[in-house]
């Protein structure tokens, strides 16, 4: 270990500059407006939260969480999701609020990097979460307002990926006996490795009508159509009943006219474990990874203390910056440079522009060490200088 | 120590919920508003920072920081202020850019507590940083933003306290021989207390000449007028300095019309121990301590690499709405409360009021447990239920 440089951040820690920031603060908006629309109130949650609650609750890897002691001994983390937050507050300081409860967020998440890799250890992420409402319309709801905000955010041709976490664990149970034995498979669609999969089914010497179900699993993907497939795939109850939820949202979305980004995907895996039905997954051709996801939890409420199901998604501020690309060029800057004795002559002019909503940097010359340099950050600068001279360039 | 409940946050850490959150992100873009029509840029940094070089350039004591260690063994602190930050990115991502530079942010800060004291752990700033710039202008630009900022966001009666450190410091310098012994007096004068301010002054025995100096120094509030008393008090060039560019300052506010909500009060001390020159502290009626404060640091960006002088000011969030008060009533919330059948009818009335901008909350009556204790949340509820009945109450 060596002393960073001044000038250095931690690992995977940003600097958000102007440009970026405004456009990212500007789509932040959109789908926060878009949000309210549909009802959904704003919250936000500390930074900081109890490792042995909410930490553990949000089933994020320890190895990716940033954890502190405090004075009193406990270990604190800094927040790595939203949904145990948001979880804790429906219970405790919400608690008298009943459900159906809409709430949105807009928040900054931390995962710890153990190597360089690109990837931010810090980003922005709004979302929200639905909480009380068990029904098929309630994961509608979700994937309609995705759609929506997404557009609102001026995106297009984005994909979204609806899977049923339900529907691979009845399969999975049918054929392994246990979950826990297909961990192996559900890494490798979770890593969305097809060869692997293939590989890993083989690998298990199952029977050949289990090997058939598994491999027919990862060309679970597309329209309705598919939906007849997966359920003569399935013979417990859970698994018919999955199929059952997915064509009720799909009858849902359709009812919305917002099937045209849609598609199914009975292999789809997200990493959150708290999952217990429908999941759903953002993709765009811009970017390397997900823009965002989420689904349906019903069993994380009742960690906390007030049982409810709940749905919700997020959606990454930097990755949606990067899809939509150049937002609208910034508005022209404008600068009063003036001397002393005309101050008071600028102040009024530049009170009265601001008055029009217009932007103007207000500069005494005399601070100003090289006006050439200075002069290439405006697009126009009027020049009240002397006591009776007015230029304009 | 013992295992948190699971409702339980970490101490001074709080929930905002939805009608202080709504009230303070109004504020926050207000308050931003002004800050662009100025010139300001909005710019972001990370939560964490390396304790080595922000977190010691930040001048918070270090038992008010929060420490982790990365995987590398470096000291990691959560963000106590902003300028440290700023002065770092400042010097870094934006070192080609020329001064004078204007930036903003809108960020959480935090400052770990040992006991339970009412105070935050975590609290949101507005604020912005002027680089580049040793003018008195530069000093007036702070106060006038400040103020106008402050107005905008629906503000009245403040009080905004002027000082200058260097004053002080020069003052401390002629009586003592060094900064350091009146440290004592600093703190005093930092705790705003006059009585032990004037005990203290008394136990170090100096002459009468200087203890009355002293004495007359917590009595220099006012108007400009305390200005020539306050030029007669020191002997040393640096102290006449201070004074002649409080005069200065003073008359920029004039100028700009402004003086209404200002005093001038040479013995203010701010905690932060990178202010060189003019500082100033606001406060209102309403408050138990100061929404927010800043001043002249002309040493700090040299630290980072980029020698520059410079100044900023920062505003607490959470204590700006407490002064504000109430804010305008929520607008009234609607709800499409629908059975299945009608599902896609109330899809296309929602999509079309929200498209007049109307807040409209879709809800499937399956999903409502106890529908009279929903209905409490609405001011009005439109039912959408069965094949044709259509009621409103």
């Amino acid at each position: 270990m060596s002393e960073p440089f001044m000038f250095e951040k931690p690992l995977g820690m940003r600097d958000v500059l102007p440009n970026l920031h405004s456009m990212q603060r500007k789509l932040g908006d959109r789908v926060l407006q878009e949000f309210r629309l549909w009802g959904y109130e704003q919250v936000q949650t500390p930074t900081l939260e109890y490792y042995e609650t909410v930490g553990k609750a949000s089933a994020i890897s320890d190895k990716q969480l940033f954890k502190l002691i405090d004075f009193h001994g406990n270990t604190l983390v800094l927040r790595p999701d939203m949904t145990a937050p948001i979880a804790r507050l429906v219970s405790s300081s919400m608690k008298d609020i009943p459900y159906p409860l809409r709430l949105s967020y807009c928040s900054s998440l931390y995962r710890a990097l153990q190597t360089e890799g690109g990837r931010p250890a810090e980003f922005a992420q709004v979302g929200v979460e639905l909480v009380g409402d068990h029904t098929a319309s309630a994961d509608g709801e979700m994937l309609l307002l995705l759609n929506r905000a997404l557009i609102q955010a001026g995106l297009d041709h984005f994909q979204v990926a609806v899977g049923h976490i339900g529907f691979l664990n009845a399969l999975f149970l049918e054929i392994f006996g246990t979950v826990e034995r297909a961990e192996l498979l559900r890494r490798q669609l979770y890593e969305k490795n097809d060869v692997g999969f293939k590989e890993q089914v083989k690998a298990f010497g199952l029977s050949s009508i289990d090997e058939k179900k598994l491999l027919k699993l990862s060309r679970l993907r597309g329209n309705e159509a598919i939906l007849a497939e997966a359920e003569q795939l399935t013979e417990s109850a859970e698994g018919k009943q999955a199929v059952a939820e997915l064509r009720d949202l799909w009858q849902g979305l359709k009812e919305g006219g917002l099937t045209r980004y849609m598609k199914l995907d009975l292999s789809l895996v997200l990493h959150m474990s708290y999952y217990t039905g429908c999941i759903f997954e953002v993709y765009h051709d811009r970017l390397p990874r997900p823009l965002g996801g989420g689904g349906r939890y019903d069993h994380l409420l009742a960690k906390f203390g007030r049982p409810g199901p709940a749905t919700g998604f997020g959606l990454r501020l930097d990755l949606l910056a990067e899809a939509v690309g150049k937002l609208e060029v910034q508005p022209k800057k404008r600068c009063l440079l003036y001397s002393r004795e005309r101050r008071q002559e600028a102040y009024r002019k530049a009170t009265a522009l601001r008055e029009k909503g217009m932007q103007v940097v207000l500069q005494d010359v005399a601070g100003v060490d090289d006006i050439d340099k200075m002069s290439a950050s405006y697009e126009e600068i009027v020049y009240l200088i002397g006591k009776t001279e007015e230029g304009k360039r």
